[in-house]
């Protein structure tokens, strides 16, 4: 089986943009490919360094959506990327292999630092923050990353850097190639992206009181005044949901919303139900995750993560003719 | 005991300018300091990354001149640098802490371009250079460390990353302090800076031949061309050498030159006597030593470092509440 290697930053609620953009297709790739997920805390460093209060929390709450949404450590090594030191070791022996300029060409810096509204004071660890992906990637010489068509521009820097190594020392690493899934932009609830920091998400973890009361605050279509007013559906946060989950009579329900037979509120509260619905079996599955069991998965998928490590580590020093 | 950390390149031979410039004023602090000495070869590649040849072979030689002229086992923590990965680790903690307008106006860093003719196609490795520095330093929580007045620029990043930390987390480096020595920089028989690289070096490993055979290649006073014309040994690299070997009579020779009564050829082959005479101790102690030996103090070296550095690592996991 090829190896896939993918993360996310440990943000301690999933919500369901992560999961609909991310989780639910690793759970599906966990049986054509070995797979490995990472809890990326080192990367949330490189924009949020001085809040890191609670990030030991986040971590075990990442890992128990994570696992109740279908993520099997028995089929994956799921772990915790600052638990495996040798990511630091690669990322520092690939930043000689790459220039600031080209660093500063990546499309998503941008993107990244108008988020984290950093106004050109870009810290050192950010401007390298694809290269510490790419040691991500490459330490477990995986040969295939799952990515949406926008994170192309990372990969790209991940296959420059392993055939600069490779060119230039010994060949180590597979050429890596993008798994290209459907992932769709879950909006949040004001339309714009789903984000826990923009205050517009629904987590897996809320309840389902929590949920109906998201759903009904939810921005839809502002000419759709009266509830028999034709609306579109096509731009609608509440629409966006359904599709998402995967109702069987979508286009159903968008002809009736079209001819103006769909009024919004109830169009939400049947839109909550069928969310809730949706939660209901991974609602019931965290419940049953114990603090101490994610512990321990965490400390099995740092051994299995840290001895794939090491080999490749052993093999990059070899190659670089290092000690 | 205050505690010191230094280092320099594996360039494989060390010249005269390495040893008046550094490993002499090393060879003394280590009575009156806790001393940590660092064959830097994680810095070798920020420039020469494609140059790994034959490195391994370059810090054996390395530590075996450093312990020729004096650097005592028993007295100082003598180390490879890559072995010991936790400078990696806290490495790419610091990078989050400085940003990349910051390091780019690092003076020394065009220097460093100029030197390694990069032309502007600086690595992300390279720029980061002086974070990698202040890891060195800090992952031993050093108090002092000893710099020529050029590198104390270098210093001020050290000394604002650890105070960066402190504020930000807790208080885990203490402020390093440069101590100022008068390091003479040795020119090289050209005139120029003396270096590996431009071919101009005096080697202490150079046997005695070879030292009197360079000596008279030594670029002298051009305006002196008769033995009897007055010479200026103020910019002559031969006095540069008399001077650093501190030889007892120095002014008189230097009123000697002015007045026209010294000739160069002359000059020059008594000045590589006095240097084989200065050379002899360390030849000796040098063809004592075995390659298992130095093997042995280097793995020795890494251990004590690598045990400081662990107990750091574990303060700064614990200040940034990271596992």
């Amino acid at each position: 089986m090829e190896r896939i290697l993918s993360g996310l930053r440990p943000t301690g609620r999933v919500h369901i943009g992560n999961y609909f953009g991310a989780l639910k297709n690793w759970v599906s790739l966990q049986d054509s490919y070995e797979t490995f997920y990472e809890i990326a805390d080192w990367h949330t460093l490189t924009t949020k360094f001085e809040d890191t209060e609670d990030l030991k929390n986040r971590i075990i709450n990442t890992a128990i959506d994570w696992v109740s949404v279908g993520i099997d450590p028995e089929k994956s090594v799921l772990f915790v990327q600052s638990d495996v030191k040798e990511h630091a070791e690669l990322h520092l022996l690939l930043s000689m292999l790459i220039t600031v300029p080209r660093l500063e060409r990546n499309p998503t810096l941008k993107e990244m630092i108008r988020d984290a509204d950093l106004k050109g004071q870009i810290s050192y660890g950010l401007l390298g923050y694809p290269v510490l992906q790419a040691s991500d990637v490459l330490i477990y010489r995986a040969r295939k990353v799952p990515v949406g068509e926008d994170q192309l521009p990372h990969l790209e820097i991940t296959r420059e850097l392993a055939r600069r190594f490779n060119y230039l020392y010994e060949k180590v690493f597979p050429e890596v190639e993008p798994v290209l899934t459907e992932t769709p932009r879950i909006p949040g609830l004001d339309g714009r992206r789903m984000s826990k920091s923009v205050g517009n998400a629904i987590y897996l973890s809320d309840s389902k009181e929590v949920v109906r009361e998201k759903l009904l605050t939810a921005y839809t279509d502002p000419e759709k005044i009266k509830k028999d007013d034709p609306g579109h559906p096509g731009g609608c946060v509440v629409f966006a949901y359904l599709s998402a989950i995967g109702v069987s009579n979508l286009k159903e329900l968008e002809r009736e919303c079209k001819k103006g037979g769909r009024g919004c509120v109830r169009c939400k509260r049947e839109t909550a139900s069928l969310l809730n619905e949706f939660l209901d079996p991974i609602r019931e599955k965290r419940g049953k995750i114990k603090k101490k069991d994610i512990l321990e998965i965490l400390k099995e998928g740092a051994e299995k993560a840290g001895f794939e490590a090491k080999k490749t580590m052993a093999l990059v020093r070899n190659a670089m003719k290092l000690r």
